[in-house]
């Protein structure tokens, strides 16, 4: 059974190991409630990542590699075991390419045992907040050479921040840049419908670092650029295809298309982890459809009449013609 | 005090005088309850369109004018007290034109007494589902025109239906005539945030007439074109430019972007009353903007951090280009 801890903002990753079981914030009961869950077996971390308690492509990388350690050292000398619960694992959702990727990435060292995959997940962990660093470092550059004579107002979907990496995050890394560098005027937050990541979190990190910043509607973004409020449009992504196509939350791509009627940068932060150089291009990304009571409730309350069904893609796919850039740690993607 | 009744769904109008007063259905009560209103006074009146329990610019238009009428029953002879009333009630929300319209022709009989009112009223509303009906009737036929192989996959945002009128509607009106002609597969009903039109009132609507329909977030609205799942999107109009260009709830600005791009017909349903010839285009139309808790909270539940504010224009405007056509009673607006 999970253990529920409710302590302040100290806990400094947003997914960790803890002696013998796996940490996360649990982003349900954020911003009411800063908790922490301890997961001990696979099965518990199967479910907080199908109901959204840790999300984003990059932690989800992380829970990968943490739950494969997890199973390592509940079978030690059972591979077919672990290998059976990699496998779900990696299949508990299906869009982010970063879950299988870490998954992956553990299992390579499981012949050295449960120690040695451990380790290979914190490297993975370690890594992430450098990574997710350096790729928002390049792209709050980029930024700030497209728009060089004033504080930047940014535009964002869903939460791309902290919570949805190990630590630090990558398209509101890039709004933790410009803030250090006192180049940001503003964050506009789409609150990010169904499930509400930007009003939830997004805005509960904006508000914890000291950022200014309205929410909005997903539907007035578009109204927000036509009115000439925003600079520049900044996301993450969760699988992005070799030819630079991006799957990301959805609504992504009607932000795109409103970007690029404005003529206003449209900027993808992402590691390279998230780059799955088998796919050629977005055609090929498979999109998770997720219930329908998402819509038809709001809060816990019902808000559609009773029997109304709902289309509910979880993500959608933004050709790479729209994106001005997908940034990585090592630049531009794909490169020139 | 307004009288509060629950009846079942045979009330036939959204809008209607009832012996002294003007009725309302309850339009923040729905789906979950279907109720009726007994509005007494000017001020009821006001509050109820403030709060969006009448809404939708035909059905504000009739609230214009009987809301007049109410004024002068209650001041017989005092046409400065009438006019200070209508002032006021034209005032109540700034974007929707029907308002002051149906004001202002109200006032037109003013010296003849209440009675003389009160009929422009009545005349009015007798009106308004004649020329809802006929200019949904254009607007269906100039879809099945545009794509005659298949029943139509239609798309819509907030309710331009029976209850954003004084009945039958106007982008539902198109619905109602191909349902009824056969020639339609189903309805995406956008939810349209803030305050759900879409889920709780489209969404009934579509019910009560056994439409098949799907709901979906407003962002998953070009995902779903993307898809090949829509063939037109069909909206209406909050008020109309001379020169075709078109104000309507937040968000339709990003659907006509998202279906030019997939060359879907957009076409906006109306009546005349909704033009603006005063306005030659869109940069003149004031935008309601309305309280940030419409977005902070939702179902009366806190989503987002204390503190947090909120950018909620309640329209936005398309322009005339990217609209395939504005449908009235009489044609294509602004006729060739």
């Amino acid at each position: 059974m999970a253990g529920r801890h409710r302590r302040g903002g100290t806990v400094r990753r947003t997914i960790d190991w803890d002696g013998g079981a796996v940490m996360i914030i649990d982003q349900c009961a954020l911003p009411a409630s800063f908790e922490t869950l301890r997961l001990t077996t696979v099965d518990e971390l199967i479910g907080a990542i199908r109901r959204l308690a840790v999300r984003g492509a990059p932690a989800l990388g992380a829970a990968g590699a943490l739950g494969t350690a997890l199973s390592a050292f509940r079978h030690p000398g059972d591979a077919e075991a672990v290998r059976a619960d990699a496998r779900r694992l990696a299949d508990a959702r299906p869009t982010a390419v970063n879950l299988s990727w870490g998954v992956r990435r553990a299992l390579t060292r499981l012949a050295e045992g449960p120690e040695a995959v451990l380790a290979e997940a914190k490297a993975l962990m370690d890594e992430d907040e450098r990574v997710n660093r350096e790729a928002s470092r390049r792209a709050a550059e980029l930024l700030l050479d497209r728009c060089p004579s004033r504080p930047l107002r940014l535009l964002t979907h869903c939460n791309a921040g902290r919570l949805a990496t190990v630590g630090w995050g990558t398209a509101l890394g890039v709004v933790w840049h410009l803030h250090e560098a006192g180049r940001l005027e503003y964050v506009f937050a789409d609150e990010t419908r169904p499930l509400l990541q930007g009003a939830r979190l997004t805005a509960w990190e904006l508000a914890e670092a000291g950022v200014p910043y309205r929410l909005l509607p997903d539907s007035a973004a578009a109204s927000a650029m036509a009115r000439g409020l925003v600079d520049c449009v900044v996301v993450g992504a969760d699988r992005i295809a070799a030819n630079g196509d991006v799957a990301n939350k959805i609504g992504t791509y009607g932000l795109a298309l409103a970007a690029a009627r404005h003529g206003l940068p449209f900027v993808v932060v992402a590691p390279m982890s998230t780059v799955d150089k088998e796919l050629p291009d977005g055609g090929g990304i498979v999109i998770e459809e997720r219930d329908a009571g998402e819509v038809t409730c709001v809060a816990g309350q019902r808000v559609a009449p009773p029997g109304a069904t709902a289309y509910n893609p979880a993500f959608d796919v933004t050709p790479a013609e729209l994106i001005t850039a997908v940034v990585t740690e090592h630049g531009i993607f794909p490169p020139a």
